[in-house]
């Protein structure tokens, strides 16, 4: 370990343990003044580094993050992204240390957000200050740009840099909120699913009947949920919504052979990283095409009705279903939830009324392995990691990707340092302290690589 | 009115008031101590009656109440029965006025339990208050027994009522819990449906799961729910669970035309009681087949992934559903559980596991129309409100019902005098304050008959 991160152990945990203690987690109104403390610790976090005009950036949401260092005349500009907001950390019980409590057991650090990404987004404004700190410049142009809605759609981001395009300023972005494929060996990611995160209200009566006066003639917005949720999707894992598939592209042979050469243990994977007794979904596809490269259709939770102890016999007036959709390149959005909406609404039964809304929504990205701004990337990663770098998906959505790649024309760098059992949106999130130094490191000598 | 009644009008207004203000909802456990109070409250006033031996009954569950008077030499002993437990109130939001601060707008009193059962109750003390008040003797014998659980299975009751039989002393049993077919009409209920009140727990992976990284490998607990309850129940409204309608018990030709001449108005039924744009469920049976002769099943709610404000993209490890089966005659309760769990577990998809709870189970009943206790009840009813009384069927359970019929042997005279839009289990529940009035006049009159 180079000496300026060597030296710095205990004060890059201290920033981070105090980064991780801000419950900035975006979906929950209440945690607006979390979300402006977060922000604030990020441009703190950036005028530390040594970087230029270091501000909030406002707007409709959650403001962005930006500075820059522009001194390295002729040098390409990266675009440093990450995001500050996390998930929320429900359900509570199961945490072994509080979740905005980060808490250190061996070589993890616990916390909610710790690998999602205020580790990443951390280290990779670590990065960019220990090279400014041990060589008093930096060998290529940087420009931040930290979101704090990555969980919710990233729309203030999506709308800025849409605005700016080629304005934005820079040849590419680099992206530290991805995963390592194992422990240890160096993970470029250039694939994303896309999301359309949904939101189904049906409504049957006009008011909660008692389910013994009136079950038998009265329609159950519960049991019509159920019904459309069958109907969107087969007991095959198949999604069932007309046209969905119609402009999914299948991966490449070559990029199909790489993934049957990754260390996978498929029983290992089902039995520790999912602890489950059958992986399910689609049928015909391996693991790797059902996880990175096929769209989904998930549930996330049905409000309505009477779940507190004990018995109700209530049949509710409405359920909501909270639904969402993973799409993969070439699946257009506006058009996936056209049919998803079309099809909630065949599918609604006779004596419901429902309604499909659009929480929010991100295409798909793929980008392309013949590029510098990835082939050097690759390069510093297998340096430090000593192992050579492998090309993945995710199933995974960033938002900001398909945004960059749409309207500003510039390939994303996915260098990702979390690891599969990191917990992501679940409880007892992590991030791999080794992984955090090395990530500093990685960073740090790609920006080298990339200015020689 | 009689005078004992005219004069003590705002008496008696004040008492259910006060009986109303008390949340004695026995589902959840914060409440155990207004249970009690519940019990205390109604064992004073059967003590204010006049009964003889009044006082609360421990046992395994929430106490009953009772009281006696026992002096009609040579008459038969009625055994009057009521519940001091109510249902929940939410949604909260939903209500007019609190649940617990009982309100009068118009002929109206709006409480939880205003109908349901704390009205109904109410009266049938006073009635027999006010006829020892007013003669210094009960035309007949009586005994009360109140219990506090009717809402969440009735065990302590039924446990107790099985294990004394026919040393229970009581020639029929009468109960307030039902309602009139329609406003004036006098009604008897002579049949009610039983109920199996179950919670299915579905498990998928050891821990909750992100929906990018899995959707698509992992199973999803909520998305298992929705296919096991469309498994359960076809969109027709038809159950799938094989054998469950086998011993189904037909209504026979009479019965079916005494409902073909009900005063019944669907539109009026559909448009402004149930509020819906369709009236479902199984195809070839008539609303009243559907509602009082077929059994059902329905789901309460499911609690499981996230419901909150917002986005959250989780799989989640677990989900529940609070599913009940309302029972005609002459299915037997355990039977039906055998065949619905059997179901369950048949429909659960690969990945997940389940498990079908039994909660609480309550046998159908049906009583003949042939006993003088049911015959003097509707010459009684008819006298008081000057039309002819019919009988009807309830779809609702009151789970005491049946062990009277098969413990004991004796018949319930059901003498309802809730309305059909008294909201019951629902925000906004109503009692019909002319109807609190009559009734008390009816029961009065009841015994009068039947100490002739």
């Amino acid at each position: 370990m180079p000496p300026h991160v060597e030296t710095r152990r205990q004060d890059l945990l201290d920033g981070l343990q105090q980064f991780l203690r801000i419950p900035s987690i975006s979906t929950l109104p209440e945690h607006q003044p979390d979300i402006r403390r977060a922000a604030e610790f990020v441009a703190a976090e950036l005028g530390r580094a040594g970087l230029r005009n270091v501000g909030l950036i406002e707007g409709a949401g959650n403001p962005l993050v930006s500075g820059e260092w522009l001194e390295a005349a002729g040098k390409p500009t990266l675009l440093c992204y990450g995001h500050y907001d996390v998930q929320p950390p429900d359900p509570l019980e199961e945490w072994k240390s509080p979740p905005f409590d980060p808490t250190i057991r061996g070589d993890d650090i616990f916390a909610r957000g710790a690998s999602d990404d205020k580790g990443q987004t951390y280290l990779l404004m670590k990065a960019v200050e220990s090279l400014l700190a041990s060589r008093g410049s930096l060998p290529v142009n940087v420009r931040f740009l930290i979101e704090g809605e990555e969980e919710v759609g990233g729309r203030h981001i999506e709308s800025y840099v849409r605005a700016r395009g080629r304005q934005i300023g820079a040849d590419a972005v680099v992206i530290c909120d991805t995963e390592m494929f194992a422990p240890g060996l160096p993970t470029l990611c250039i694939g994303l699913r896309g999301i359309l995160y949904t939101e189904v209200e049906v409504t049957g009566a006009g008011h909660d009947l008692h389910s013994g006066v009136y079950g038998g003639v009265a329609p159950n917005p519960i049991q019509a949920v159920a019904e459309i949720l069958g109907g969107l999707k087969g007991a095959d894992g198949k999604i069932l919504i007309p046209g969905f598939y119609d402009k999914v592209r299948p991966p490449d042979q070559a990029e199909l052979e790489a993934w049957s050469r990754l260390p996978f243990d498929e029983v290992q994977y089902r039995e520790k990283e999912v602890e489950v007794a059958e992986l399910v979904g689609e049928p015909g596809f391996s693991v790797f095409e059902r996880a990175w490269a096929r769209p989904t259709l998930e549930v996330h939770g049905i409000r309505g009705g009477f779940t507190g102890e004990g018995a109700k016999t209530v049949i509710p007036a409405r359920a909501t279903a909270k639904i969402s959709m993973r799409l993969v390149a070439d699946m257009d959005p506006q058009e996936s939830f056209r049919q998803f909406a079309d099809s909630v609404a065949r599918l609604t039964p006779r004596g419901c009324r429902s309604k499909a809304t659009l929480i929010h929504a991100a295409g798909p990205s793929l980008v392309s392995t013949d590029n510098r701004y990835l082939q050097t990337a690759a390069r510093a990663m297998t340096e430090i990691f000593g192992r050579q770098t492998v090309y993945i998906r995710s199933g995974g959505s960033i938002p900001i990707v398909g945004v960059f790649d749409q309207y500003v024309g510039i390939p994303s760098v996915m260098m990702g340092f979390g690891l599969p059992d990191d917990n992501l949106h679940a409880p007892n999130e992590k991030f791999h302290l080794p992984n955090f130094f090395r990530g500093i490191e990685a960073v740090a000598r790609y920006l080298e690589l990339l200015g020689q």
